[in-house]
């Protein structure tokens, strides 16, 4: 075994042993007063039926898969498609295991102070964190070795990681907005009670959906991200590289990633600071500057050039100018949120309009950035004379962008967790100092995580532009040629998929939501003494309610994306597919910060109103920003998020079938032909 | 000169003819009471201000482009776009001034019965409709003839219609919706008045919005659609017929199809039903009719075979079925409508997820059938093995679209008259009767335009797509690859196109509706007795408002379309400009369908609860349900419909100044190699 790949196995390891450690850390911390840990109790409880529920459709998912797979291509691909589905579900079983530890010892921390609570809720992040890039690094490099560096058979196991991510992405979206648009509707504004009220029949569910849907469903997400990256930079190395120094630096980069990622999340939790920001972004500037340096001397020293340097140096700066552009269409302190709260004060439609218009805005700037970086990552590789050399370099800045994956994790994460602690607190009648804590700490969470999703899109967008190469090398097509009506027929289609895939994850969540909303009136209504205090709530029923739909929900969305690439690769050939894939990237990129922009800057637009502008809480227009936060939440948590693996995973399954699609695609173009 | 073009002239001259008649016997008919007069004075006033300021601006822009083409292309080419241009305005001025003369006189016929009305109603539209066609037909022809068949020139006719419309469709849809959205926020929700009371001092700019929006504007539409069509297929049908039996064939197929609309619309302007429907009906079965049994007689005499026929009946056959799509999507009568009307109950949020979700789904089908059309009318041709043939087959598909489009327009356009008469005869105090009578009218009209609306989206697509083949044709693409990074990178910023431009409509509809509100509620304030209809609105002020905003707003979007393609094409070069053509298509037809249904969806579940279920009229349900209507206002009647243009703008812009780019463009890409 070469170097590079023990290399890659032990550091993989070493992160797991970080994440045990951590995880055992958190499990000996206080879990707080009886009536804590009973809720909490609940939301484990919740959170676990769900996602026992979840494997079991998907056993039968990765099962009928794997035998479609064995049958037409072969048994070790079928084999490494297993492995990452089942890395990706361990990911998101990790991560969620120690979110709801994690959530109820934050808030008996926050009892304590501000950075006793940061340091639990980051650690349990960070366990998803380190689970999520030890998992991939290891079983990408164990793959690697077992099926001879064969990278076709390997990217089965990309295929498994982006399956399942896309199943957990949307039941996990649709469970959390289900639960917390029918806690909101009518708890909040039918009833008058605050949030996370214990009197509410769907605060458990909303809590138990922070869970599945921002932590396990995240986590999924970047596992899928980050394998995706690495397979289409080891795919497109390979073909740059043939004598395999391509793949090192790949493999080497991860590494280098990984311990910068060990390292910030070290550094960020010893913090002593009182101000959560200072210490997340000390954690995140050090892992950024190491990946930096690593990637200056991995060039140099297998290169002999600093052209792949740029390639990633490039990927990283577009990432973060991502995250700075969506800041500023998302945050309270620029202009459209403001604009937003403004027109708030005409009602709810103008709040509306103006927020659509703010997302479909703010596609343009990050648009314009991942092509800058697509140009400079292929030119400054010399894209201009050897193509493949240039695809290589657009799959290292997305490899760039994903490299401290292990730290955007770990950020990303701790958000519900600090989130949940909140719940936990006001639902055992805390006093309201530690929910000032945890308020302060999620809000700190959600600018971080701003940073976090540019660079979600950016890499998104540079991953499937790589896969999407890799698929036209396997299936040896040298052009993909818009002039032929074929081509543009598989374009339309492809552009078409994300919004219909758009419109059945939010319909989902409005089926959903419509029940649960229903639910938590007729509980209201006929459950005697509930409203008052006396009696206790049915949690259990609203909780079924969003696990059933969630289930349900999730399996046509999953379909649609796996069957769509074949059926139109075996109809009208690999050209036509090419463009397919070629549409829905560009399509669902912009469907994706659309969704995931609009949703954030109505959800500021109504916390702006709420700090005391506009007539403040209560007001009309607080009353207006409500309804634009409320459509704004299907946009942000499930549909746009869901976006991103769409593209990916229609491309990888036009990437791992592409041998039998070459040989057999273009029936009925051959029928008119 | 020979005889196809004589004939082409001598019949777009009957057609012109017979609108004049038309127009002067709705001169000659009764005008009704002196309130009706003064009303329709005021709206007649407002609408003609609004024109002549309008074209202060488009002369500017005129001359400014014009000099412009005739320094980097030719003086011909500049005379053709000026041409184009003034008949673009003749085409909205025409249906402008007669349909402010119909509107007043359909209300004082509708007192005399509903046949009476119809007459008047769509005598005004059918003005309209063959002043397009007539226009269209003899100004290509002339032009044709005069600049020695050189259709390079000729396209210049297509670049001044096609800005015009962009234009009046942005202008005249900032208008509409902004003085709509005022005056039902205000007035129906605030103060609680009716539509088109004369209290509210929106009323009439309301009533000046529906003749400068979906008259003026929409002709303006049209007469692009048609122009643009006929040139797609006059530039591909010289290229695949060397000997001129291609540019025949289009010539004749668009004097039968003018034919056909005037016996159409004699047909139904003579029916003594009662069913307006039916008349509409018959009308526009026997235009078809004609076109079909021409079109399969002009392809057997000119081509010895039936090939182009199939095509055109291919194209008209996709054009009814996405009509008929658009009619399951946003009728009351069938499920979507219904399900976004039960969301209502559930506030003002599901409301709006409810509606988005079903314009995203109902991009699927007509997506699915344009793709079917493209296939189709390529291969019948033969595109298999002569790929010249297959294209001009496409361009035939949308020529079959449009070429009764003489009669499209005027049905179209019978719809806001009978809005107009509606309101004119609330405000002017006639007995219930009668408004019962124009609604009924206006309701017949919606339906009838659903389908015109699928020929207009249908043929968007086809004729974009066969300007994008003329566009490669004159740069001398060989392809347009997607797998070169750099084309991929004109697809992402094309496709980001119809988002940017959609928000900056929306934006700016936001904007003007602000003042509009603020006008409005000011009114109120400070008029003594407004209210109570004691003292007299100023609607002046009003008018004044939606005339400043339209035309202010108007010049970013329009300068956009322009300079976007222009700009890719100079610093990337060709390729990537057919990449952003490819791209902006794909998106902006798909934006296009979104918003025209999810608005029409939206408007008609509102009208269904008003209809008494869920509550009825000033129910909760309701208030959510007007909240919908009034997101999608914007959509359907300003941001959608100009995307339809936009594509095209965007194709014919890359089209005009192919020569040049292909001289000059690339400049960017150069430096990096």
């Amino acid at each position: 075994m070469s170097t590079y790949l023990i290399l890659s196995i032990v550091v993989g390891l070493v992160a797991l042993g970080v994440a045990v450690m951590l995880s055992n850390a958190i499990s000996a911390a206080n879990a707080g007063t009886a009536r804590m840990k009973e809720i909490a109790g609940y939301i484990h409880e919740g959170a676990m039926a769900f996602l026992y529920r979840e494997y079991k459709y998907l056993a039968i998912f990765i099962v009928v898969v794997a035998a479609i797979i064995a049958t037409f291509l072969s048994v070790s691909t079928a084999l490494c498609f297993i492995g990452g589905a089942v890395f990706s579900i361990c990911a998101g079983y990790l991560g969620m295991n120690v979110a709801t530890k994690a959530n109820v010892r934050t808030a008996e921390a926050a009892r304590h102070g501000m950075s006793e609570a940061l340091k639990i809720a980051f650690s349990g992040g960070a366990v998803m964190g380190l689970g999520v890039v030890g998992l991939g690094i290891a079983g990408l490099a164990v793959a690697y070795f077992v099926f001879d560096r064969n990278i076709d058979i390997v990217t089965g196991f990309g295929l498994g990681a982006s399956s399942i991510a896309l199943f957990a992405r949307v039941g996990g979206g649709i469970y959390t907005k289900a639960a917390d648009v029918g806690a909101d509707l009518v708890g909040k504004v039918e009833a008058g009670i605050p949030e996370d009220d214990p009197r509410n029949p769907a605060t458990i569910a909303d809590n138990v959906g922070d869970n599945v849907g921002d932590v396990a469903g995240m986590g999924a997400d970047l596992f899928e991200s980050y394998v995706g990256a690495i397979i289409s930079a080891l795919t497109l190395g390979a073909v740059a590289y043939p004598g395999g120094e391509g793949v090192e630096f790949v493999f080497m980069l991860a590494v280098a990633g990984i311990l910068a990622s060990i390292i910030g999340v070290m550094f960020a939790r010893s913090s002593k600071s009182q101000n959560p920001q200072a210490a997340l972004n000390s954690g995140t500037y050090i892992g950024g500057a190491i990946v930096i340096a690593a990637a200056a001397y991995l060039s140099n020293s297998l290169f002999g050039s600093l052209d792949a340097f740029w390639a990633i140096a490039a990927g990283l700066l577009v990432g973060m100018i991502i995250g700075k552009i969506t800041e500023i269409y998302t945050s309270a302190d620029f202009g459209s949120v403001k604009k937003i709260a403004q027109q708030s004060e005409t009602g709810p439609a103008t709040t509306i309009i103006a927020g659509l218009a703010v997302g479909m805005y703010s596609t343009f700037w990050p648009m314009l950035f991942i092509c800058i970086g697509v140009i400079v990552s292929f030119f400054v590789m010399g894209g201009a004379t050897n193509g493949g050399m240039g695809l290589f370099g657009i799959s290292l800045a997305a490899v760039g962008m994903l490299s401290t994956t292990g730290l955007t994790v770990a950020v990303d994460a701790y958000g519900p967790i600090a989130d949940n602690a909140g719940g936990i607190a006001e639902m055992s009648e805390l006093p309201p100092e530690v929910r000032e804590i945890t308020d302060k700490l999620d809000s700190v969470g959600n600018t971080t995580a701003a940073i976090g999703k540019g660079f979600a899109i950016g890499s998104a967008a540079l991953t499937a532009l790589a896969l999407f190469s890799a698929y036209a090398h396997t299936v040896n097509l040298t052009t993909i040629d818009l002039l032929n009506p074929v081509t543009l027929v598989g374009l339309f289609i492809g552009a078409t998929l994300p919004f219909v895939f758009g419109a059945m994850t939010m319909e989902s969540v409005g089926k959903a939501a419509y029940e649960m909303i229903e639910e938590v009136r007729r509980q209201f209504r006929e459950i005697p003494g509930l409203l008052e205090g006396k009696a206790k709530a049915d949690y259990r029923k609203c909780v079924d309610i969003s696990t059933a739909a969630a289930l349900h929900e999730m399996i046509l969305p999953g379909v649609l994306a796996i069957v769509a690439p074949l059926l139109i690769g075996f109809l009208f050939g690999t050209e036509a597919l090419g463009g397919m894939i070629g549409g829905s990237l560009a399509a669902g990129v912009l469907v994706a910060i659309l969704m995931a922009n609009a949703g954030g800057a109505w959800d500021n637009a109504k916390k702006y109103i709420e700090s005391g502008v506009h007539g403040g809480k209560g007001s009309e227009a607080h009353k207006a920003a409500v309804t634009g936060d409320t459509v704004g939440d299907p946009f942000k948590d499930t549909s746009g998020p869901a976006m991103n693996i769409l593209i990916k995973l229609m491309t990888i399954v036009s990437l791992v079938f592409a041998p039998v699609l070459a040989a057999h695609g273009g029936i009925l173009l051959n029928f008119f032909k």
